[in-house]
């Protein structure tokens, strides 16, 4: 507290992001980062742009990459925004087209930065329960027949930190069932086995879809994210971040994920490593008692039914393996846990079996 | 103009940077780049550090970067806020820190990015005329005999786009005189001859200062920027930005800030070559009857009593080379032209001369 601080200073209560300990022999399955490395073109590109000269400002408007986004999408580079990590492409959408006098809809458990962005721009929200699956259900999103409707809709596909997935019929059924409302779908994790909502882009003006290179692209530590939608949301995009910072992405940021965005072999390939090494880690975790929600997403969410999730997830950083658990309402069970490289999830099942196991013999 | 747009999207004017053209053999002095490369320490850091991995994402508190930049200046690690650029520093102090319900006061002629911020933070502002020399008046910025106060102060030093210094002591004039209210002092261009007011931040707990790595480390490609003053006024803007974006900051840049930090010698060698260079464009430019404003910065800001500042722009650009122009009340006539190369200054100076003597010798 200061007497130097504005007032909506007061009111925050900041995100936490997964914590990146420097710990060695650490089994980091906590911030769902891709376990294998980018695309070398990519790094290649980033070298060369280091040559070039840092000297100079970036291109403001991020024209080339742009261009290659829109045409890996099918879509004109005027639908494409590009920003400094999808945390402040989605943050900028926040304060440019969720803000509105009606409140905006999301669901009760879902990335727990929308609060966060709530507060810092003073929306009023109205969260929405999952289904006791934790699935979405469409139906919940369109205007009640009372005449209540949403200000804008916020939903992340597949869902954080469940990893459940929306078919892309019911992504539709939100966006077309609220024509005056901008429904925002966050794509954070959709290649890793969901059907993008950027194809509906040219059909409808109010959908919004925000991707990111942090998890498919394996750039994390780049921060490179972007936004797909029809141009009047793009402008209202642009006119926010060229009012707060010209450049947020740098000659090294553009570079390597231009270059990224052109290795498509690559990416592909090692999605579907991901993808292999998920279904594995599934059977293994069921094997234990878990739980384990179906998952689209480049982590696995699952809860044991004779284990707390704070004591399970206590246990694994006894024994140098990092997973993510929230105490929250209604998962506060579950660990969300991150599809590593087999070695990786072979490991955290060898913590897990220790833990279960010993616990379970235990008298109680 | 959108249905979908925010309240505040329809009110904002966007700041427009400098161009960035795609120009062979251009002569790029419009945007007050460093000539010279940054450090070859802080690019081989940043080769390091995509090698090391950059599917990981970055230390979200930047831990190594703010004792780096603390000890460099004599503070504490607490006392040092990073961001994307000073532009999201400053975007995130006109939100946690200048936003009160009185008045920000500043320059009537300044980094005219500061409106842009007001518009979008909806923040009340009031200019104060620079004197006729274009030169900051301390006085100007203390508390009114009848009552009337600041709720907070801000001014770029030395000022752009005049170049003009104030004086350390001018400048804690006005952070003394004003307990109640914070002051930035935006201290982009103070390598190039001004005296940091860093030295004062553990004197004034009002005080905060900020400084980027674009002008005089080299690196305005990269990203880079940051605000210090006593911890209270640093967690405001932790709170803002972990309210908006765990991770300005990428791993690359990460690492290339902290060794362009630890190069010291690289860093003063350079600064002062464009010192030097900058007194010999003064004296060039003397000589061709313009008036320079005495500058501590890597510009000159310039006038010519016969020759409107656009038209002498537009000419320039004709023979590839490249200044500022900014058609604003006051300083319409000037040209800010960036301290490039020598060869760079001639080039300019070449340029300069047949268009001041080929308009001259025409009939009026």
């Amino acid at each position: 507290m200061s007497r130097y601080w504005s007032a909506v200073v007061h009111g925050l209560t900041p995100y936490v992001p997964g914590e990146q300990p420097q710990i060695a022999n650490l089994v980091k399955l906590n911030t769902n980062e891709h376990p294998y490395g980018p695309s070398p073109l990519a790094l290649a590109a980033m070298r060369a742009a280091a040559d070039e000269g840092l000297r100079l400002y970036p291109d403001p408007n991020a024209a080339a990459l742009k261009a290659a986004l829109a045409q890996r999408h099918g879509l004109l580079p005027e639908q494409v925004f590009v920003g400094n990590g999808s945390d402040e492409v989605l943050a900028h959408a926040f304060m440019a087209l969720l803000k509105h006098e009606r409140p905006l809809w999301l669901p009760d458990i879902s990335y727990s930065f929308y609060p966060v962005y709530c507060r810092l721009y003073g929306l009023s929200a109205c969260t929405i329960a999952l289904r006791p699956d934790f699935s979405l259900a469409p139906d919940d999103y369109l205007p009640h027949p009372g005449g209540e409707r949403a200000g804008a809709i916020i939903f992340a596909n597949p869902n954080a930190p469940t990893g459940r997935l929306l078919a892309l019929d019911g992504v539709e059924r939100i966006v077309a069932g609220n024509p005056d409302a901008v429904v925002l779908v966050d794509e954070a994790y959709i290649d890793f086995g969901g059907q993008s909502a950027a194809e509906l882009v040219p059909k409808y003006p109010n959908l919004l879809v925000v991707q990111t290179f942090s998890k498919s692209r394996a750039l994390a530590g780049l921060r490179v994210g972007y936004a797909l939608g029809q141009a009047p949301l793009i402008e209202a995009l642009e006119r926010v971040k060229n009012s707060f910072n010209s450049y947020p992405l740098g000659r090294l940021a553009l570079a390597g994920a231009l270059a990224s965005v052109a290795d498509e072999a690559h990416f592909g390939a090692n999605c579907q490593r991901v993808i292999d090494t998920r279904a594995w880690l599934n059977d293994q975790l069921e094997a234990l008692g878990f739980e384990v929600l179906p998952s689209a997403a480049n982590f696995v969410f699952a809860r044991h039914p004779a284990h707390r999730g704070a004591d399970l997830a206590a246990a694994l950083r006894q024994r140098a393996v990092l997973v993510r658990h929230f105490a929250a309402p209604r998962i506060d069970a579950f660990l969300r846990i991150t599809v590593g490289t087999p070695e990786q999830c072979a490991a955290l099942v060898a913590a897990l079996t220790e833990v279960v196991e010993r616990v379970a013999v235990q008298p109680t």
